[in-house]
């Protein structure tokens, strides 16, 4: 092996070694991929049994029983929700989304995401934590994935956010496709 | 040197730089570690002066100067907390926990959290960033240290949480168990 | 091309590649930087039209219109404020900031946030996540960057914030020196 084999080597590993800080976004190869499905059922004076989150902020003049006007701006929600494999409310669960929502905005509906997958199946055991800005009315929305613990150990990457579907202001349905790019 | 020597310092620098995305978890050795503790007392109405956090939402029907019924569904708590080197309150604090924690579940006691330890010692100037789900009623629970600053700048991790003692609903103490995997 | 050549050639990349974790803080140069402004009005019962943010909760005692005593102790506010390149409130914003902030000292003016940065310019798309202790009377307080999505996709950084202006209890300004270390 001479001088010119090494230096091939050598290159290839500076480019393999050094792509995490040149390489264009979009490219990327996810290390991992997971795609579920959450359900959110806002408690609304009525449903209690149901509701799997609550509106615990408001803003001056709003009350906890229904959603803010001014596209809600100002409610907080907490939220214990069933992750499922597919679309399907009734399906088994994987794990619980759990967290909160922020409506922040008053000229349309955008919510503000601080919450945790806690996942508990014959899959997966592990949480994933994700924080980000979820601008509902676009169709797909990305917020990070910033860490994780379990099976997702260090874990960080994407989610790809679409609502899967939503009834009046009870109940909306999340499609989350994560891509973790550093999986260890 | 021959051919043979440089393929092998090939393939252990390939492995060396892929480990990252291909070793299993816990098999990772920390860069750093931390076991720090630190000391909630939730205001309940009459300890104005020694309260160190407060409840600050809650859900439609529960009031701010007492924890809301089913598992404190809903209640929000915004807290700046000692931390301390041993379990002791009295010790002298090497910084706060600032942050908050949310009660999300209505079937048991769960919370998810987003704080930050500011430590302020000789030891350690910096921050470290925290944020995760939190089952309270099991021993270990792991969080994510998403960031820090200063003596933590761009470190990562898993902190592990053990209650360590709690009195009632006015106070209660965390065992912090920081292990660092990204330090910098 | 000998033996010595080749090993000259391995202590660089062992030292190139291993860096992230035995380099010292502070020395490390950035990949990309961004200094940005973002300008908060609050709510205060009589600006609806101009207001940019909203307290949504506070502690018992107190009410959502004027922002407690103590420091602001217990105060939550959700807001969507507008970026922009100088520090003139009334240039054209390159994106909205939005997330929260919580008061939560009882003896000092400290904020925890956890915001976003949704930029929507020329020159960037995309969403910086942020997270981290802002004691706002220090000059230069710095937050962690966790993560981001689109033109900073999977970036990570610290931010150092500084108070540019503040005109009573109804508008701040903060300047964001963003710095990436992270840029994939």
């Amino acid at each position: 092996m001479g001088a010119k084999s090494c230096i091939i080597i050598f290159f290839f590993m500076v480019l393999a070694t050094s792509s995490p800080s040149t390489g264009r976004k979009k490219q990327y190869k996810s290390c991992k991929e997971l795609l579920l499905y959450f359900h959110d059922v806002i408690y609304n004076g009525k449903n209690k049994e149901n509701a799997t989150s609550a509106i615990v902020a408001a803003p001056e003049g709003a009350n906890l029983t229904i959603l803010a006007g001014n596209f809600h701006f100002g409610n907080i929600a907490v939220f214990d929700d069933p992750i499922t494999l597919d679309n399907n409310f009734h399906s088994k669960p994987v794990g619980r989304a759990q967290g909160m929502y922020i409506y922040d905005t008053k000229n349309t509906y955008t919510s503000w995401l601080g919450f945790t997958f806690v996942l508990n199946s014959t899959d997966y055991q592990g949480t994933i934590n994700f924080i980000g800005a979820d601008p509902i009315m676009i169709k797909t929305r990305d917020i990070s994935v910033v860490g994780g613990t379990g099976d997702f150990f260090m874990h960080r990457g994407v989610a790809t956010l679409m609502t899967d579907a939503f009834e009046g202001e009870v109940y909306f349905r999340l499609r989350v496709d994560i891509k973790f790019y550093e999986c260890w």
